[in-house]
């Protein structure tokens, strides 16, 4: 995610857009090719008796636009999940010990063993959505065999939603909570698996493959023919304008396949790293302990990741 | 569903989709072979003083591209709504066995009973859905008594749902489970509930007949009569641009029409077979069974089903 | 609802839609001959320098697209709403059965007097909504007391939700139920409600007549000028593409009004016999009685209603 | 809100719409005016050079359409939502009833009591809402006691959702009701708050001034300059078609500002007083008492309010 | 946010929209220069050749639209969000307050306590979005010891709600509220937990900086080419067209920029000031305390903040 203080109006028009930057670069330039070769051929093509107008690619223009506007909604809804469900583990999180430091005031240790599975927890989410290897967090937070155990898993987060169901059945059997009060903390477990679950999904469920397929190759076919029907109305003009619309055809096109997997580490994508951190700040802190790490900032392309 | 590893985005210029690709292919042959009627007759055409022009087309055009964006975006919401069903039987049969594994970690034998009867609910789901045989299914994961119970139901899932709700009153009576703690557990149950009858509301109610009729029938014709309208301006142009306009609406058209009924086994359907297989290794790795299954994984097409 | 087997594409051409098609068939015939007069006109109308073009009204017929567009989101999203309703209702129907025989397995008779108030509930919901008379099936249902003042109620479901209430208070002081139990029990009763008032909702509430006055008025004024906007450029092919586009608008607005009342027994309403008859075979089966009745099955004309 | 029974479609066209009316006659006139004066003026303004054509206007027109149609949906998405809270309160009051009337069946005087604030609930929100005195309703329902508490607040409702806990604590201190029932009829009277709370921000979040500006300023300068756009091409028919395409634009945005504010007395607004009127026929139905009112009927106008 | 008392159609063309204001007017003085070195230039442009036409404008002008009205109902939808998360804090204030004082109206002290941490965390969350420093408000609110605790904290809401967790678990501890009630008091500090998770999610991440730029950019190169292609066909009308056109498409791209951060003083974001405000009041007000707050009210410019 890039995290920018505000910036005058002028100024952001010449502020570049991370990473899907040289993938439209590359696009645009072969459209400017295209179009030079469109005025170059333009004599020659008139000759022939081929004649390309404006008014059919005036009409696929809005048809796409139209496709392309439900295609970025539907991407940025999976991006506005994904962050949702990441607040919802915050929340969880913050509940969960909460609740337990009232009910047991007087059990610390309780709390703080409980913590560091609900850390182990996050930050296994994010390797696990990143594929990353996890075994350092794990083997900072949790007990050797532990760690041994969720590592060997096929599905490690799990693997803590049952640690943590375990220690709160070891709770209830060793009288610390009522049957009540276990009902009330395990819903909070119910919902991290939820979170678990909606991460999972919107990781291996990509939008359908065919519907990406057409978008994006009708923009690219569109954008290549594009400067062959303006090029009889517009002539020199014809690169500008050219180059001008599949910017904005090209350029939303990248970005919804980037928004489109919100896990990854791409300049526009959600920044896991930061809110482990955050969770881990918020949860040594609840318990006072004493190595709350530093808050994660953004680099100095003030990207956070 | 097509799980492709990203591609090169001049590569996936060239790869096909799925089975919608031989109804689209003959659409557009069709398409092409009235482009070509549409030149050889221009001139008789012209001499007739019969006119079409695009101006009306452009207009019929942008509305049928709104009224086809909304059609999009209905039977996307289906596929959606259907993916999130299944994510929440995911969710809910990890939490009702965890729940279990916490409340009696000394009776592994009962949350195997319990687990037995999720997994065959997932299963017996797909095939309800699917309309494939579930017997060899339930006989692999329930008594030869249920089966039969099951097997002759008019609603075999929620068969399966009521023995999960005995075997619940049973803990229950036996003094193994609280009434707080039948309450917790009950409130999973119903989730399941919850997950049966919409995916059989999704199965059962398609989109309203007059709406797909209308769209589809309108698309069908404004590809028809397209060529007769370009051809006073392209000529010879004419076949490739009706072609590219026909394919940017008929293909999403027959996306639409397969994404409305996501539970099918097209290959941008969901993976039910996958996603049983993924419950079914998640509930016996909780329960520290050796027979887990192997993942299933995509063929040589990508495709998971 | 019409259910159709799947159909070729081609077939589908030929096909028509339901109740709508009358109305649809007298307007398009309407819009017929308006183009035959533009047609008898023009020369006439040339001359005295009445000019319409279609620029004008390629503006327009987008704006009307794009309204008529969010009418047809709006409808469709009342009709999306009331299915769900209904298969709340079946979850609800099944959960509570579910509850009553797992909390008290050795009382069927319990269950099936909860089961004939849950049965007579959705049958007069159904009644209720679509304005016909419930004596018969409360009748079949229930016992001669409570249908007699179930009849005189001005609110009669509401008055079968009481009769549940009352019969779950009487389990609770004949200690049948605990407190926590009677609570687990009444929030799905609490869903029926909830049903219940949802219905009502759409079925009073209809989208501000205002709305549908000024989408209605514009398309059917669009339509009639139309052909005289065309007829300068397509001279006899006029008729042709004035119904076609006419077609499109006319017809989606007339879908968009038959969805707006989703309770009716047009063919694009929600089939409220069905599922009654769904919900009668499913809580009769639940409670192994003899008497489960036939499912019912589309007509020839491929209607359930 | 305005009930009108089923109408054909054709006498449907000359019905007018209520309030919305004079300001958009008026309007229109102008517009009306607007076309004489550019008809009048076009010989004159032709010799100047000055040149108005449609392009641009099609260009905005479209553009227009597009933020207009989002106004819309904003309009209504809040007209639907504040609808769904008065039938959240007709579910919540039905359901604290059914609670209490099954829960304590031998104590009808409670019932009688709860009803009677429940009532004086539906009636305080909808003077709040519409700004108009609530004494009278309140005098009639209430105590003398609570009547004067409840007007002197700052907020009334409140009060006596204040007033309703009160009662609910008293129940649980005279033992009538366990810690788990008051939990449990506790949470029906949250959803009391939520509903109110919501109902308070509908009425007090207008939308943002400055959207409601733009698009409304925009639309009126549209209209004004489109005769002037519209003249070179259809002389004489410029204002027919001017004012239909400036009635499609102004009636949609006067409309969209009358669903705005969905509390108000205007014909298209919601029917709180048939509401109210309608929780109340339900509540004292429910405790068989005699004075039922009369249901509240459409006048001649079919007007509800 | 703007509270205007209704005006006429007429009179609301003259009033400005706050402090977007001045960005735009700037950006409309540079389009009205570059309409006129359009016509100055156009004699000499001409002869070199150089067209520029409208159709690839009018193309990309309704791209643009539909892309900025997604733009629009992101940063609108953000508004919301935000203002809900603030409905909600209301509801539970008042549902919290009021459930303690339903089980506990003998110890009007503790209802007092708990309504003061209450007021602190309003007012905490408030400054911590703005970034406003929160030592007096909380110093006039809590006591001194837990004023340097929250003030100290990384996360002082999150701390407050730790606190409010302490009291809660006294209140059990001491016997002031059984399990159940501590159960259900504590699910609505989890909502408050939800509130600030929420307000934090919506404060931290702002829509992808790629979205905004592209949209923005491609709205001023726009704005900036248009009186270029206005030219040929209006001639001197060109600054009024272009303008205006301009006028719609930048005052739109700036409120959506004012909107997407609801938690700023700008005079279209949420009146934070005002809410904290009205919650100090209704709490303050449900205690019987004397020292309730005038409410605040619009400023002379009808500016809440």
């Amino acid at each position: 995610m890039i995290v920018r203080p505000h910036q005058h109006w002028f100024r952001r028009l010449f502020v570049w857009h991370g990473s899907v930057l040289s993938e439209i670069l590359f696009r645009l330039s072969l459209n400017l090719a295209m179009s030079v070769v469109a005025i170059l051929c333009f004599q020659w093509y008139e000759a022939l008796g081929v004649k390309l107008t404006l008014a059919p690619f005036s009409l696929l223009g809005v048809a796409i636009a139209i496709f392309l506007g439900f295609r970025n909604s539907v991407s940025y809804a999976r991006f506005t999940e994904a962050r949702m469900m990441w607040g919802n583990l915050l929340i969880v999180n913050r509940s969960l010990l909460r609740q337990v430091k009232s009910i047991l005031p007087q059990r610390p240790e309780l709390a703080q063993e409980l913590a560091a599975l609900l850390m182990a927890f996050s930050y296994c989410l994010k390797h696990q959505l990143r594929k990353t290897p996890m075994d350092e967090d794990l083997a900072r937070l949790l007990a050797e065999h532990d760690t041994q155990t969720i590592a060997n898993s096929a599905s490690p987060c799990n693997q803590i939603l049952l640690l943590i169901g375990q220690w709160l059945g070891k709770r209830r059997q060793e009288g610390d909570v009522s049957d009540i009060l276990f009902h009330s903390i395990d819903q909070n477990v119910n919902q991290l698996s939820a979170v678990l679950a909606g991460c999972e999904r919107i990781s291996n469920t990509p939008i359908p493959f065919a519907y990406r397929l057409i978008v994006h190759r009708t923009v690219y076919l569109f954008c290549t023919l594009l400067p062959f029907a303006l090029v009889p109305d517009l002539h020199y003009m014809t690169p500008l304008v050219s180059v001008f619309i599949s910017y904005t055809f090209i350029s939303l096109d990248a970005l919804a396949e980037e928004l489109e997997d919100p896990f990854g580490t791409a300049p526009n994508d959600l920044p896991l790293n930061a809110m482990c951190n955050a969770i881990e700040i918020n949860l040594r802190e609840m318990n006072n302990e004493s190595n709350v790490p530093q808050k994660l900032l953004p680099d100095k392309q003030f990207q956070l990741n």
